[in-house]
């Protein structure tokens, strides 16, 4: 019976223990301190985004005692904020196994580095430990997956055999996982999606409709792929179920993090109050910025993601971003030739799929 | 002054003809039967999908007369039912001139023969009107346009000027068109589309969630786009506006007759009662019978179109196609490799596109 350790009472981690909970024993989850982890074992989740009625299940162990929660295990999954990723694994990477496989959950890239949780994983972990590395996306709004609603996932991990070891291990009956080895793609699919979620808050906030959200959709997809492609992602990943899949379900949920920012945003709040007043974290905000400053290395064009970082970051009046955005599309200057899928592909100086 | 005649009193027909006319004079409609006229003409428009509060702008001329509303046109808007294009044609283009624009704005595939829209006005036009035919697509909620909530679409025509005439001619202020030369994808993206927003209906008939949605529309398109890919489409077209825009606003809006013959199948109802009190043609029905056709002709994989075929045409219960498509995802029988856009490229012959 595998045991798993689940890193983080957030409303991720806790919804990944309860599921894994239906089929497995020995799934423990490590809460921040003592009290937050009393506070989760009476079923208390102020402010999270968890269902008033959710119980903890019987069963899984909650502590704040990083070797209680990390002693003998089979796996570790790491549902923490982007952010605070590295700090977490300074904690408890000195407790993993070498065959411990290490599932990162967390959907955002790191603001200091720009890196991919992966990344930040493998510079904070024993070289013993990088083959064991996995990640968990797709479209996986956590309190559907809570209600046993139908859903699919991918895991990632350079070394097939390890995302099958992960797909055995989080394959649940309404929870089915596929293998996947672009890790790149399926991290920058989960990550970069959050920008346009923002963005769908924006749409909605202004009392725009379904056409102009689909118009998002489709022209980011389009621009988080031509930065994901030239970070290495295999383009195809972008288009599966880790990249729109997990852009879709994230957009068309109202009780998304990133989708209240954006729509906060259409009712003149500022970021600062909007970030003080939420639960958890939206990774759209962080995710902007990481992008943005890539895609200016790169020479990478993203006018959704760049109005948006001009909206959160200088301070641009949001009706202003969005109106300058459709000037230029109703220029033309974002459309046709100049701005599609297939110049992107052709810019790219080593094209790493023929068909 | 372009002088537009609007080929059917349809939802979409009378939106068009209401956007055109903030722009344009010599609007026309050409309605069935002069009691047809008669109710447009004084906004009356039971059972249809237009709001109630809407009025048909003044100056929009309506009639059941063919010369009236075709003569001296500048382009002529198909928007009737597809399974009616190729009769409307026999009535109306006699009447086309050299110059008229010939732009299907209708979204389906002719049973009969299985060709798109632009196939069906090719055989029913003489050869000097070939290269004036347009199609204009993209995700257009009619009653979203009519709100003047922005939306962009795609005109395409072989003929790169040709389109750019229609996209003239369509340019709203928030109705933005871009041009297109492929007619195929774009005809395709439009008809197909419809397949999977009768699956949007059902995930919303059975209580799922999202995540669900998410991963049908995801997983929807790439069948889409294999079938497309195999009749000449180019891939990207489809993962453009008219694509994958439009099949995530189709699979957005409860509105959408093809949703709403989805989710009444869920609650039992036959199709024939469904359809017998329905106001409009949900195009999915029939777009699902010739797209199964042309897969199995091509021998192309569409699990999803291939369970709502069997729904719809051969008595399945609608949850039992559902546990089987399930199934067969939890078993990976379509899962990874086997399904994927990479290797529905490969699979191609004479890949049309390189990278």
């Amino acid at each position: 019976m595998p045991k798993i350790a689940v890193i983080g009472a957030t409303t991720w981690g806790i919804t990944l223990a309860s599921v894994l909970s239906r089929k497995e024993a020995g799934i423990r989850i490590l809460a921040r301190t003592e009290e937050e982890a009393s506070r989760v074992r009476q079923s208390i989740f102020k402010a999270s985004k968890l269902p008033e009625s959710f119980v903890l299940p019987y069963g899984i162990r909650v502590t704040a005692d990083v070797e209680e929660a990390t002693h003998n295990t089979d796996a570790v999954i790491l549902a923490v904020p982007s952010q605070s990723m590295r700090a977490n694994l300074e904690t408890v990477s000195p407790f993993f196994s070498k065959r411990t496989l290490i599932i990162s959950a967390a959907k955002g890239l790191e603001i200091a580095s720009g890196k991919r949780m992966t990344q930040v994983i493998k510079d904070e972990t024993r070289k013993e430990h990088h083959a064991n590395i996995c990640v968990l996306s797709g479209p996986n709004l956590a309190w559907e997956i809570l209600a046993g609603k139908p859903a699919v996932a991918v895991v990632a991990a350079e070394n097939e055999s390890r995302a099958r070891r992960g797909v055995k291990l989080i394959n649940a009956p309404d929870f089915c996982a596929f293998t996947n080895t672009d890790v790149i793609g399926v991290e920058l699919g989960g990550a970069l999606k959050n920008i346009i979620a923002l963005g769908a808050g924006v749409v909605d906030g202004l009392g725009y409709g379904d056409n102009t959200k689909a118009a998002l959709m489709t022209r980011g997809l389009t621009e988080i792929t031509a930065l994901g492609t030239a970070l290495g992602a295999n383009p195809l990943t972008l288009s599966g179920l880790a990249g729109q899949g997990d852009l879709i379900a994230t957009c068309s949920s109202k009780l998304s993090r990133n989708h209240q920012v954006g729509e906060r945003l259409t009712r003149g709040e500022a970021l600062k109050d909007i970030e003080a007043t939420m639960s958890g974290v939206a990774e759209g905000v962080a995710t902007t910025l990481v992008a943005w400053n890539l895609a200016q290395k790169l020479g990478i064009e993203m006018p959704i993601t760049e109005r948006l970082y001009r909206v959160l970051y200088q301070g641009e009046d949001v009706r202003a971003a969005v109106k300058d955005l459709m000037a230029a599309v109703a220029g033309h200057e974002l459309a046709g030739r100049k701005w599609n899928l297939f110049n992107l592909f052709r810019r790219r100086k080593k094209p790493e799929i023929t068909f």
